[in-house]
């Protein structure tokens, strides 16, 4: 680029319509010069020829995105990570801040990850390594999205669950075992105390586990363990399919007792999530699978806080995500992070439930709790559940008997004792 | 996982029906014993829990991911991306091949997503860093798929092209002009001799082209120019969008005369790829934006391979991709492994026209010609017809001049000097 074409992607935030632009914050390294390279960030992701040849004219002061701020941290002699074709050299570590124009494709998911992921944010030249830390949405552009039919009150409204954590239980063998045990298992562990009994993410409508016949299964033991225990329960169903089949599925699941659905967001896809969402009657569930491919390392890729504002634009109620402790791979400030883009204000947009997860048990909640710093979440263990040594009802009984301890105040340790299952879960989960 | 449980996740080749199950190459690098971090990999990604608590079963023999090889290839003192949280004691650096049931899931594209490129790859205990390399389908498994409806053999028969390169131009100004100029200069690309004149990924429908218009244009402009060329020319509309707006777009933009339409394929969702597939009247084209937010480091992600071979199987005709040349900081044998990913056999899957772009121009025809070693692809100059200093339908011709040159095997640089549009495009983009 002409040096004298760089200014034409630079602007002060004052002289822009806020309204106009999402803000984009990328962290990136370059191998010339940072100012160049940001203003090659913003022409690769918006108007990359603003005139044509001969004609007077110049599209930039409405089309393109603007660098609103520019910081080089540091420069390194080669990229963070060895690429291939390798990169050396100085190489100028940068944050930027960029205005995006929305109008520039409109309120549509898949436009929106073409514009911000694109060739825009991976192929500027020179700029071989970079992250999209963040995004914001002005309400202009977040009232053309619905979010999420219920929220974390209407969940709570919906199923009569208040002060406390939504108890999930992500029903194990998760692969193999047939629709009548899967069943009985899940109906064990709502009488144990789950709210939520749940398909594993790999669990759709396999020909030995049909979702016809798992569902009709699952919401009949649904009812039953409502009649006995007096607590409303959940069967959430795992109807991630291809994309034509999600409406059919999420009827059929719902007809036969579901009374939330799971979509992995990733896999189907955004855009089909904000489809479904617009035709369903209960509350969704996000899972992640794909989500660690282009967010673990800390300099490359996408964070995964913008995942998770995506998500809860779609219309998710509920958001699963890698949690904390070391089994995830995940920072501590990074889960969050994503619990807080979960439940920060945006717009109209209500809130969605953080569910962070990862191999927890009766005794991973006290943390979990404390590390989210309220009741709002969901928390939910597999084994800690359903490979309990007593079986998925003590397993159950075990969690609730740890959120007991914790609401009363009593350290969870000394509750155990008078509490075998919460002494057996601590032992084996411990 | 206990010492004696590993060996469930161990099998040989020819101890399976190789029918039964994908094949899976990882590279990855673990934190301990590779044994047991492969096997972690395998249950993660399949039986997690393998047996109810106190019932003598075992899933693992039909429903359990299999490690058929496991090499170590070195040892590091910290993992070779640096990670937060940080990973640092022996690392062990390995290659696994996995035989995956994929009979847990069926043919169904986001639930093979979840299976392979989940849990199971990204959080498997001790293993932080891992790219899935490759992915190989029995014909058990391809028989479910359609794959691209013309393949390249199609696109030729229907369009006329044969025994030499497709080629396409991206229409510039991407973003900000109106359909009238937009159309007006696609229409002197054809006449300049480009095969496609397409829009560019990141325009679709805004509310400033809106795609009835534009479609409406281009379809008139190519009908126009395919009466002064004597040749077929096909305008590819770009119709990513929302995914329930994806097949009322098509109808809209090829009742207007679009004779291919294109849709980002990640974006969009390959599983929606797939549903517009089933009711395409015209060939489908893939772009890539937010492939590299995934592919690019060497050591960690998904490659690009194991993405072009599911577009194909979604069902595109051609699959535009990173090509050669470092404005792409893709590696040259990384372009042709993708290549080959569109052309290779692949049960009775068409071959798909492979497309590898990047700041092309006539300067660059013999390299992409040479490198691909065939004429079966597609050449997408952007700037390299629509900016060219002589305009369009020049920019068009130099391209055509050095094809013609490649063709008669004279130097592209000797023919330049009988052919001015092919000598200004030399002097500008050379």
């Amino acid at each position: 680029m002409r040096t004298e074409d760089i200014d034409g992607f630079f602007a002060s935030a004052s002289s822009l319509d806020a309204d106009d632009y999402l803000l984009l914050d990328y962290s990136f390294e370059c191998s010339g010069d940072p100012r160049t390279a940001a203003a090659h960030l913003c022409s690769e992701q918006s108007t990359a020829q603003w005139a044509r040849v001969d004609v007077d004219e110049d599209y930039r002061p409405r089309f393109a995105a603007k660098v609103l701020d520019l910081e080089v941290e540091t420069v390194l002699s080669e990229t963070s990570y060895v690429l291939s074709p390798r990169v050396s050299g100085p190489v100028s570590v940068c944050r930027v801040r960029i205005a995006h124009p929305h109008a520039n494709f409109g309120p549509r998911i898949p436009n929106l990850l073409s514009a911000v992921l694109g060739e825009g944010a991976y192929f500027a030249p020179d700029v071989p390594i970079i992250k999209l830390l963040d995004i914001q949405f002005p309400a202009s552009f977040l009232d053309a999205f619905d979010g999420p039919q219920f929220g974390i009150e209407g969940l709570r409204a919906r199923f009569g669950i208040h002060d406390r954590p939504f108890f999930l239980g992500v029903i194990k063998p998760n692969i193999g075992l047939a629709p009548e045990p899967f069943a009985e298992i899940g109906y064990q562990g709502w009488l144990g105390g789950l709210d939520i009994a749940k398909d594993d993410e790999m669990l759709a409508d396999p020909h030995w586990s049909p979702l016809a016949e798992r569902s009709a299964l699952l919401g009949a033991a649904r009812l039953k363990a409502e009649r006995e225990s007096g607590e409303s329960k959940i069967y959430l169903a795992n109807i991630t399919d291809e994309v034509d089949r999600l409406i059919p599925l999420h009827d059929l699941a719902v007809g036969n007792g579901a009374n939330a659905v799971m979509v992995n967001a990733l896999p189907v896809g955004l855009s089909a999530v904000r489809m479904l969402r617009r035709h369903a009657k209960v509350p969704l569930f996000a899972h992640f699978p794909l989500i660690a491919a282009f967010s673990r390392l800390p300099l490359y890729g996408v964070h995964t806080r913008v995942m998770t504002k995506l998500q809860r634009l779609a219309g998710y109620d509920a958001i699963i995500m890698p949690g904390f402790g070391p089994r995830m791979m995940t920072s501590e400030d990074e889960v969050s992070e994503n619990i807080a883009a979960c439940i920060e204000p945006m717009g109209a947009i209500k809130p969605a439930l953080p569910v962070p997860g990862g191999s927890d048990s009766a005794a991973t909640l006290e943390r979990v709790h404390r590390k989210v710093g309220s009741a709002d979440f969901g928390f939910v263990p597999g084994r800690g559940v359903f490979g309990h040594p007593m079986g998925p009802r003590a397993g159950a009984a075990s969690i609730r008997q740890a959120w007991d301890a914790i609401a009363a105040g009593i350290p969870v340790a000394d509750y155990a004792s008078g509490h075998p299952e919460l002494s057996a879960a601590l032992a084996r989960f411990g």
